[in-house]
């Protein structure tokens, strides 16, 4: 019996090797197939064509695999001929370390940077309630040499009855405070005509968790030459997230930082579930910066700072948190915020970890 | 013993009647405070005051409960008090059903109905791809007797390199087959200016669920005079739905029709996982007609059926489907879409079970 | 250049059939391997050999796949012949309906009746907590002729310092009861040695959501000749569930009564989520009865008619919910329990309704 | 108006203090009948006389608080009053860090220590398959210097007709080994009869997160002597699994180790989400030390390295990770298992970083 087994086994082997050379003959006929398509624009993928060799290929199926299992079998070696195709296409896929294994890294006039080989900060409150509730932070990061500062002027809220925002107001103390302590500031847009309006005012337009596929702002921001600050979607796969980017990217600006925010799951300890996995995986799959928003991952003050570490041990490139000079009377996120002792004690100890990142002396 | 058990007893219930005593007359000041605040406009939620309240209450605290536990009570009295002055602001929640007990009913002039007391169907293909192909689909829902049509022309696409939808080609398409065969049509808007530019060819505009929290879209919505139909978010909650709707409703258009269309959970045998319960949630606390997705919410056409019918039973006011003459050329959802064939034998089924509920035979 | 595209189409083509008839001969092979295999009862997946054919394949490849691709192609064909020689074996999975196309019915000597044909239900507390707590309920259910009663004597409980049941006591009131009302007993069973000290007094053991995957309590569940009531673990896939009753029926008993409780979502308006689309998908795959339990899944009297009313109209075998006659005071559950009133209510409308399905003039 | 405001103002802060004063007394009451309940072992949580006393106290309302809002508010003190008398029960919570400020450190014969101011690694094959594949990865950990292995030899599997393990045989096997390399063996229990079976053989018994709320099992943990090292369940809150482990510390072992082994989202870019958050929350709520592991938690060898730095910064004790010395013919969890050359780069990496905690250079 061993031989009669050892004979069926060789006779597959055998089998193996002529699939495997067909396979790299259809690869070959594939690759010519997508250049003459790239040279008539034609999109690569034709369902109706696989269609119909699909339906050849079940009527000549004489078994012992049924028709499904031959469907699917030829369906994932039409994948992989059109991936093939792709492939060229897929070099340009904007955000893709393949396409451009260098690091992207956002710089500004005032020194500051996000991106690899630096670990930043981007502090400030949740809302911009007031010229003195803004300079009161700003006056604190100015102090602690930060170069960003964040406060939101279009507030995104659940209900259509809680503080919207200053909007362009607020956007006028933001710039009022940039220019008084050199800071950038970052700055949440909601409305594909706000790039426009401000423009003037902001150095990061940020696009919120909520408007992460809202392909239409995504494009707008596409076609602005600022940084754009894309926050992770609630529920977003880390995949829809790096489409995300692309919608950006595909438009011409590339300038993006990508900031995890945590995710919607049952757990209800934590505001959402900070899901630091995904920083190393987008800084594999992208050569964007990514950045941990520690305050809305969490939620809780009491682990911002283990959070911090965390995202800085992982490879973030910097690290969010939201810092208000009276949490308590805050108009909208007042339980989360750090007030600026906290601050302080905060930033006393994140500071110099990340100091022993920045100098080499950690990775 | 049992006896100083009984006097503490005694003593505590003494103690309660007082308490009760006091918080009615403390409700009785907030609401005469609420009415001077209406008077004035102020906002009634003061966290500045309830701050300085608790303060004041925590200095004076003796125990033997700690701070936080005193804390704890007052917020949740200065809640039901702040509630109590709420109440007649919240009686202007427009889409709650205790502002306004009887059900929104949307009516067409093609004698169109989606309301309680009658179970509609939308049905169509995920995309508009051509006129053929939508016209094949609205001849059979008129031979049928259908009175609504949809169709995608802007498609929000995880990437931005799948199909991007016809666009206004595809609206024209979709108002062709309208005036031909006399259905409304039901199709997605994805950009704040696309209401007028759709507003000549659409019955119904569609807000998708990636859009749900697209607030700029919704307080646009809310600007038409033309039905909504809102898709729950991909993880949204039930309220986060509710309040999504009142920003439409806020604006002064309260045709809105809900749809429930699945949530993103761990589960991956169904592309979503249908929220049932949310149907009847809905429909006790808003007045508005909610529609159950059975293409989106499953993702599988063996179980399209028994979906329909719990989305019936459990008392949805109708059925989305998608229906497409050819779905494996499909240019999106091609796995998901039911042929004619499939759709015949899915109607045939579901039809006269909704006629059953139209009779009231069934409740 | 159309000329181009259609040449190497065609050789396409021709590979196509080339590579169909070497997957046929080799489906062929891998059926005779089985065949031997099975005569000396070595285990079909042989991951060694399977890795040794792999890197023959990727030492020989030439391009211009590159290795990944080619591994996954083959791991694919792998795959599919592996499970050619497992499909014997799959058709002995026990609870699968290829297995046994034919539905499983429970019965019970009292005339009590789970599955396909019949709606059934099962009501009762959700804690043994004294027998005038039992027989109220039991008195109620027998009144309205029905044949089944649950209360639970061992209660797995978060918090070691909950009420943990009665035990063997609660299990002597059951069996006082049934006795008295003449119904059949479910109730819940925690530890692989419950099952001989509960015999006695139970009709159907219940292993509840957190023992789902406790697979020392399944395979004993498996040895005893009585009915199992297997709850869907709290996230479990419904892969998993099937396997966990498969676990049961491995071991000689196959009659299990599945039960959909819902799942652990991010949604809170609801106690779980109601995952009815696992109805269908298990009435299809398995040849089991199954049940929704409208109590655990939506934790809301408010709704627990609709959902009863969606689980019977999507095929459900009956509804399980949970009914004190003193809810308020009820050791565990309290919130969610109907009271006798509400459960009339309840019954007087959902009754009806099953009346209909199990008459067939409704299906 | 202002003065009328003001007035109202006034009286409610009258109203306030009151209230205050009459919460002290009555939880001085509260306390009393605590300690008289105590004399006499009755449980503090009393449902029939609260419901008394709710009703006693709805039928006295007047308004203008609705009767459920005034039930909500005096609940609310109920349970602040029922907490006070328990105050000295929770003291006695046993895994509580308000019970023991100081962490628990668990110390090992050969000089392991899992705890504070110590990382540590517990590393080895998923299953144990065979003496030489053991010993392999034994060797290695031996000369590295490590103190654990780990490895399964009863392994809860979704299918039966998956491996289940060696059991016993693989005891033998882990007893062997840990002989010869001087190592603590940690392997996993799966019914209450093992602890017996298994004592003479492991060092540390592994509850696994299928059965983390198998209570049975946790109950008959809690009367071994040796330590439990419990994971996480697959979609268990923190406060689950921290009553998990109070149901061992309760039956007299204090010597749990926690270990976040991530948890079921809608995320499929990992096996799970690694929920990080939960490392700082334990660490805070807990005396007990917390582990990371990194394996089930990403499923992933390409972030495992990132993903353990991220372990040890947030604060947690030590990481798991899965070693085989040749992953592709495990016969479980083989795609995830690090070789032995992968696992050296991994080692080099993280070791010197533990060891810069250890020696309080970095914190």
């Amino acid at each position: 019996m061993a031989n009669k087994l050892e004979q069926y086994r060789t006779e597959i082997e055998e089998i193996n090797d002529q699939i495997l050379e067909l396979l790299s003959r259809r690869g070959h006929l594939a690759q010519k197939i997508g250049e003459e398509k790239r040279k008539k624009s034609t999109m690569i993928y034709d369902p109706q064509r696989e269609k119909e060799m699909l339906n050849t290929l079940i009527d000549k199926n004489q078994g012992p695999f049924n028709d499904n299992v031959i469907k699917q079998l030829f369906k994932e070696i039409f994948k992989a001929s059109t991936d093939l195709q792709k492939s060229d296409n897929e070099k340009h896929l904007y955000v893709s370390r393949k396409l451009k294994p260098e690091d992207t890294i956002v710089r500004f006039d005032n020194g500051g940077i996000i991106g690899e080989g630096h670990k930043s900060f981007v502090f400030g409150p949740c809302s911009v309630e007031s010229y003195e509730q803004v300079e009161a932070v700003a006056k604190d990061l100015h102090a602690k040499g930060e170069k960003f500062i964040r406060g939101g002027a279009f507030k995104p809220r659940t209900s259509p009855y809680d503080f919207q925002g200053l909007g362009e107001e607020g956007l006028k103390i933001l710039k009022q405070v940039k220019d008084q302590y050199d800071l950038n500031v970052v700055s949440e847009i909601v409305h594909p005509n706000h790039f426009e309006l401000a423009d003037p005012y902001l150095d990061v337009f940020q696009i919120g968790a909520r408007n992460m596929q809202n392909f239409e702002l995504l494009k707008e921001a596409g076609c602005t030459n600022k940084p754009i600050l894309l926050k992770r979607g609630l529920s977003a796969t880390i995949e829809e997230f790096v489409y995300a980017a692309e919608y950006i990217a595909s438009q011409g600006n590339q300038n993006i930082i990508l900031c995890e925010r945590g995710i919607r799951t049952y757990e209800k300890a934590t505001r959402n579930t900070l899901d630091i996995s995904a920083v190393p995986i987008l800084k594999q799959g992208t050569h964007l910066p990514v950045m941990v928003d520690v305050t809305h991952s969490t939620g809780r003050k009491d682990i911002m700072l283990p959070a911090a570490k965390a995202a800085l041990a992982i490879g973030a490139d910097g690290v969010m948190a939201e810092v208000h000079p009276e949490p308590a009377v805050a108009l909208s996120d007042s339980g989360q915020q750090m007030d600026l002792n906290e601050f302080d004690a905060f930033y006393n100890d994140i500071k110099p970890l990340a100091e022993l990142y920045n100098q080499k002396k950690l990775k």
